[in-house]
């Protein structure tokens, strides 16, 4: 067994590490939600920036724990490459749960916005790297080149109206935020509208 | 490869990460019973409201990763519906420690049981979301079926218990809780009782 | 597949979960153990009972692991029963974290080295019980029976110790933390000199 | 089964508990980054020694799990001195997020460098020791030689280099940081460089 490759054994495990680590972020980011110590409701009720904050992330890390899962199942063998970019993409994810306490902390400030907005950006660039590199180094028959194809298209897609929430941060921070959250929901959706556009 | 069809191998990674994300829930809940600084065992003993509310959403979420557990083994793909409501499941999980701490902080106030009661009735609307995938798109032998008639049942007469604590919570908080702790002994049992009620 | 018999299957995914639950409570007791923000070293071994209380509970959690790993080796199937046992175990595991903090807050104080050996214990309760049902479900060959037979000596040995150890707590904290770590050592030697005792 | 034999399985179930222990390890340094509540980013921009430790570590905790999957590959069996040797490995580098709070609110001061940089080496200690256990225990053929030989070579470079950094560190804690940074460089490579250098 080399130092690159160990097969499908070794795709499970770097797959198991991943799940930790991931859940471990989508978990502890609602312990950024300190509980009120006041009586009476409405001190529950101002946490809702908060609680917004934390919707978005967490369906964020969702939708890149479902891609993460989707892209895996097209890995073939444990790479230097794969293992660093993975290792990258976890971390960009370590820095969401950040992120969301100072947005949610700021109360949707311009600054605290653009903050968030950027380091929710970072994952998709260590995400492109890690895709390809399964892309090189993975499967090759027509089903994952089906995949790689149609999640390259709907990444694109994804990226230039996440760019436009980014540049809109600067008009309303709602509008940025706006854009991302419609980001979130392409990624819900399944497989037909984005590939129609391209007469897929 | 499809992106809706992945078999047992599949389903046993998002088994993994669920697994994953209900034992962070599960534990990270202790972390909100801070240990006190002042000497004497009365600190301690004035903590048992926290304890309590720890106790019950313990076992909630302890329950919720039993049946969890028994409804995945009849899953026989994965597909977008099922990944979607499993993220629910676990994202209506995730505000169990909020809550719990809430009702802790709170010592039992009318409120804060109230808001602890809704917020653990979460979970089993995206249950029952998760229960009507799995039922469609999972197996369907003789007992993949026996199961869900049974699960149905359990859940039907845990929820009328449940709702009717909710409704007790506005005369006592400590009967809405009592109704709480019924609905979880009622999970701890095993299959008979519920089944001879419906002549099962 | 019934309700109560799953095979290999179910007995792997109670282990993953015990597995993460285990895990995180041995990763966040390390978070009870905050930087002091005072320049100078001295701020730094001023926290020695903090660091000897992780140490120990540390050991002890690792113990339980290992001593779970073992035992799930022998199991079969799942039961209603050793899902619950499981799952109690686990939940008398979650609070060491917190008689941990308690205990390095207190500086080893009478009181809470009595709390912390009595929350010890608990463990301890549960795995008996954990080791009923596994004895009564699992595996019946001969290596299963001398598992059992070895493991409850051990058990014995050990709680005969620990039992000292709480008593001794009354006359000096240290003699009874000294008692719970010689159980410690007691488990971490290999499985030759407590047979011998019995002329195993 | 016998205490000291279980096969891969039982190396399967203790790589994933290592796992599971590692990815909390990496996660829970980002709650050490509190978020500002005060606005303004010169607040933020304020974190950053906070932010290059946590980078650091992070390297480090992440090419601790690359080595430790990669030295598992070779392991046969599950030995009580394995057991413990990895268990070991895994206290050192839970102290890492403890270590890694102290030098980013001591702002890098000597004194916390120091301490940072000595347990940062204490990993490498406990590594060594399970190296040792899974070369005689484990896997006999020609790559598990050849991997031993190869991961010894980078180890005794990457102590050196770090043994300098930690007198370096008395001179200036930049400089004993730049060399535990090499560290993690010369890790990240490929295997070429280091065995060329012993005409390997």
């Amino acid at each position: 067994m080399s130092e690159t490759e160990e097969g499908r054994g070794g795709v499970n495990r770097v797959e198991a590490f991943s799940d930790g680590v991931i859940a471990i972020i989508i978990t502890i980011m609602v312990l950024e939600m300190k509980a009120p110590e006041e009586h009476g409701l409405e001190h529950l009720w101002a946490m809702w920036p908060i609680f917004i904050a934390y919707v978005l992330s967490y369906a964020y890390v969702a939708i890149y724990w479902v891609n993460h899962h989707r892209l895996f199942a097209h890995a073939a063998r444990i790479s230097n490459a794969l293992l660093w970019a993975n290792i990258a993409l976890l971390f960009t994810l370590s820095l969401v749960p950040f992120a969301t306490a100072y947005l949610g902390e700021q109360h949707f400030s311009h600054d605290a916005t653009l903050v968030y907005m950027c380091v929710m950006m970072l994952p998709s660039f260590a995400y492109v790297w890690l895709q390809s590199v399964i892309r090189r180094t993975g499967r090759q028959d027509a089903a994952a080149q089906d995949y790689h194809q149609h999640s390259l298209r709907k990444g694109m897609v994804a990226s230039a109206i996440y760019a436009s929430g980014i540049a809109l941060t600067f008009v309303s921070p709602w509008a940025g935020l706006a854009c991302a959250a419609l980001v979130a929901i392409l990624w819900f959706l399944p497989k037909g509208p984005i590939d129609a556009l391209f007469g897929g």
